[in-house]
């Protein structure tokens, strides 16, 4: 079963094709695949915060690794934008292909468990800060059984944060995070990151410096250059692979057929 | 099984008590019942649709009943509001509490599936209209198996609209309806209906003419002095109890224990 097995990321930037994604998965289930797709929301979170007069605000860990502000009011907004308006429409466009999508966030189920953090340090104006009312953390543990269930009954898994503290809060996670761990916990092959860039860029966003292949073991020196949202793209292929994962991939998700592209070794192919 | 499962429907309108139902599911669960939880969200859809500059419109039926004007912008707003925000914080509730719930709507693994209408006729200031983009249905067919499967393994099942279109697009659907399907598809004994007010008011809203039981061959009747909201409920328990229900229940969902108090008869109890 593992090896028919695909996990799918999705990114939530603007640009993004869902319906192109949506079709090609449609195509993958038809071929016999087992496909598990995890979504974002970045860009449509940011939208409707700004209407709804909480705009967004980011955190920088001292790492440089970028992160949501998360307090209890954005957790609300982004149960709506992520596990509501982003999760239901995915859905509804794999329905409407004949795939019996099923959406769940990571606390339907205890799916993506882990704690909540206490405290997060951050970065601003050249100053640490400790943020107390932050509702994120980091998945742990993936409700595997869960999963497996699902697929074996023939439904096709649309996963995305919200995920479920220890105590059984909703937290905010890093979706590309959550997706390798989803990756190794369900032993699949490859984990495709479809994004709104056609890969790692040696100087983004200048597309023509795409790297075509990389070695975990060069991964670490990756997040040198790496830019923002790219950055937890590579953390989390390192994770996956790390866990088990033979190979990551990261493709354009503006493009026909993304899916099929990753697995024809375009954009950046990341293995051990 | 049949007989210890209860399909409880708690509605959105404001001054209901989500914390005092929860702490109520997760006693009923911790003594071997089997709950389906249905849920609204009527009252936080008009606040978030008015805060995005998209207040609400409701359509009258040339029958008297009631609902929701659902253009695409407003089942946007809808699965935010229901799939999103209600239904993450209500799964919360539960997991916080010990219940091991799983949120899903009606489109996920085509739970509750319908025919979309092509045309809505409604009244507004004396005069029938005609609505062509609107995408309401109503709910025909429950997958039975999903939730079987889920409350075999363990789990909480807790539903909301919107429902899936039989071409697979997300629609609104009344709650309470649907509640009612679900109950009849799965055998269930009984269903509570749970709301803003103590049961059937003879005269709404002097709570002192509260029927406390009520025959099914008298519930054609009652839709004349049913108010509003009321009128889909008694709809609702009419189709249940024609589906197989034994006894339903309107109860108030601002109390301790609701749940409880209508499995011991407090409110308005429905029979055959």
């Amino acid at each position: 079963m593992a090896s028919t097995m695909i996990v799918v990321k999705v990114g939530g930037s603007a640009g993004i094709q869902y319906d192109l994604v949506c079709e090609d998965i449609a195509t993958q289930v038809q071929a016999g695949r087992q496909v598990i797709l995890v979504h974002g929301g970045s860009h449509e979170m940011d939208v409707i915060s700004e209407k709804l007069g909480k705009p967004p605000r980011v955190l920088t860990s001292p790492q440089g690794y970028t992160s949501r502000y998360t307090d209890s009011e954005t957790l609300d907004i982004f149960a709506m934008v992520y596990a509501g308006k982003m999760n239901t429409r995915i859905v509804e466009r794999l329905q409407m292909r004949g795939v019996n999508a099923i959406g769940l966030s990571g606390i339907d189920g205890r799916l993506l468990e882990g704690p909540r953090k206490a405290t997060v340090r951050a970065v601003e104006n050249g100053h640490q800060i400790i943020v107390r009312d932050d509702y994120t953390g980091k998945v742990e543990k993936v409700n595997t059984a869960l999963l497996r269930m699902l697929l074996e009954a023939g439904y096709t898994p649309v996963i995305t944060p919200p995920a479920c503290s220890t105590e059984g809060e909703a937290i905010n996670v890093d979706g590309d995070r959550a997706a390798a761990m989803i990756a190794s916990a369900m032993g699949a092959r490859q984990l495709v990151i479809l994004s709104n860039v056609p890969g790692l860029l040696r100087h983004f966003p200048d597309e023509s410096t795409l790297i075509p292949h990389i070695r975990y073991a060069e991964l670490e020196q990756s997040l040198t250059f790496a830019e923002g949202r790219m950055k937890k793209k590579v953390l989390g292929a390192s994770e996956a692979i790390a866990g088990g994962v033979a190979q990551v991939v990261f493709t354009d998700a503006r493009i026909a057929q993304p899916i099929q592209a990753a697995l024809d070794g375009k954009g950046t192919v990341i293995e051990k």
